[in-house]
């Protein structure tokens, strides 16, 4: 059994919807981000950079694994799915897997900062983020005009950028004209697994503990649902 | 053999600074960034997003593996170094190399941006990213306080950390009072592949096209080799 303690953001989805397309048994704990829950001794324990998601084996001795990136990679060979041993293959998909944990998504999480949350509007800051993500956007759109997948097959690379690319409203940034990047991100979208993944954790508006901030907590949870 | 297309940055150091420490033999070959040698459709082949390092591995089919991270991956694996198998110190050790690809390389990065490279000054960005970059010296500093590297053994991951945290007077970030991180850095540069592979590539003016271009080429290469 995994237990998963994570929030509803683009990093939280990368593990959810991996362990739901590995179908590992798991417990899903929400870490409400508004309450500072995520900067607790107990959870700095699990990761000492404070951040969702991290998830515990309790069938490897308790291992925490921290860094969403890292979460799926230790899924995946435990499971031996979604990442192939074949060497060439197998660095296909961490190409790809890298490209979304170096570009994808801080480009896209630096654009919402600037573009969502900060109240002073700095323009030459939005574009810049808005536009790299839009360049990385057309990137992974040339690599899926020449195969189905961002790898040899459907893998974690897939989960990894999909959980960012499809919240691209969010962040402001537009997907015109990038037809195999909407072919892909509805092929994505009609995975039973990927569709039960961004659904987790439930946020009740009850667990929140300040209910100014539960408000907030479920618009940014919103914001991060609108493929 | 291996042929390491790469620029002196910290994301190509870590190729080359993994290369050595392996003991890899290889061919590195410098992309002039100032004259968009890696926007070349001949780079764009090896690696879609137009950015250094990318390998390329004659003795597996002239696979191409772009994204600093995917690359220690491969290579360790490759040789059974730095990448513990055991699946808890595996772990571990992708943690903390997920930590520099998604958080220490990313600000450091956009602290470079704002801080060294856009003429114009704003405020509000240049300390996020400074702020940050400081913030996850932290996080280290207290890792690194309870074991001698980040991992449980030198490994990719010290490698790839170390790369970027030891510019951090290019990105203006201090690491006062971080005991630990200094002993590490100090450590680390005691290594001799760690000194040969911030050498590599080696950048004579007179490689670089442009004459204006090559002095600022080589400011920059000089800003990143300054621990």
């Amino acid at each position: 059994m995994i237990d998963l303690y994570t929030s509803p953001t683009p990093n939280g989805h990368k593990a959810s919807c991996t362990l739901e397309e590995l179908g590992v048994p798991y417990e899903a704990h929400l870490v409400d981000l508004t309450a500072g829950d995520q900067k607790t001794e107990a959870f700095l324990s699990m990761n000492p950079n404070g951040r969702i998601p991290v998830i515990v084996d309790r069938d490897n001795d308790g291992l925490a694994v921290f860094e969403s990136g890292a979460i799926m990679i230790y899924l995946a060979d435990k499971t031996g799915k979604l990442l192939p041993t074949e060497s060439k293959a197998r660095a296909r998909v961490m190409s790809w897997l890298m490209f979304q944990m170096g570009g994808i998504g801080p480009m896209m999480g630096q654009a919402n900062v600037f573009f969502r949350y900060l109240p002073e509007k700095i323009p030459t800051a939005i574009s810049r983020y808005q536009n790299e993500s839009r360049r990385l956007f057309e990137v992974l759109d040339t690599r899926l005009g020449e195969s189905e997948w961002l790898g040899d097959d459907f893998s974690i690379a897939d989960i990894a950028n999909w959980c960012w690319v499809r919240t691209y409203r969010w962040s402001g940034v537009s997907r015109d004209g990038l037809d195999n990047l909407d072919r892909w991100l509805d092929a994505m979208k009609q995975r039973p697994a990927m569709r039960a993944g961004v659904q987790v954790p439930v946020v009740s508006e009850s667990l929140i503990k300040d209910e100014k901030a539960a408000k907030e907590f479920a618009k940014r949870a919103r914001g991060n649902v609108q493929t």
